[in-house]
């Protein structure tokens, strides 16, 4: 079992420009966080249920235990990444801890 | 880049029972799927912007490219499994398919 933060973006004003942050910024950011295993990154296509498409993008970020993501997140590296996931995150964006089984 | 289906179940009313269908009945349906790469299952733990513990658990499923997952989908064992997950998934529920960068 590994710990994963899950990022939910809703859908951004500007995708181009949500884009050229999240991936030349942002995820930059991220993979100078201490401890982190492995990073996903998925952009959504249809919502096969026939409902709104409710999130743009959708970020996993994989920890070894609870201890590591907690020495993550008090990283400065982990507080520079949280400072800038302020400022491109789209109102109603969400972030879930996760265990992976 | 792969394609991959991601569900978000929300909560469902006995988590207990929930999970004995989904790791025991439903999961074991899903792996028969015909050109699945690969699986990830998750159980939520924390909703760490504060806001509401919306899902439950996150499936997604791994396919190589699209004529995998419409092959996928269109099989009998695919339709065996979206039968399986009219059972299960919560009101609510969402599915999406997204493409990993």
């Amino acid at each position: 079992m590994t710990l994963k933060l899950v990022v939910l973006y809703t859908q951004p004003d500007d995708p181009a420009a949500f884009d050229e942050h999240y991936l030349g910024v942002h995820m930059p950011l991220v993979h100078k966080i201490p401890g982190l295993e492995r990073t996903e990154t998925s952009k959504f296509a249809v919502a096969l249920d026939g409902g709104e498409q409710t999130y743009y993008r959708m970020t996993e970020l994989y920890f070894a235990d609870q201890a590591a993501m907690d020495a993550a997140f008090g990283s400065p590296e982990g507080g520079a990444t949280a400072q800038d996931y302020g400022q491109i995150a789209p109102p109603g964006s969400r972030m879930f801890i996760a265990a992976s089984d």
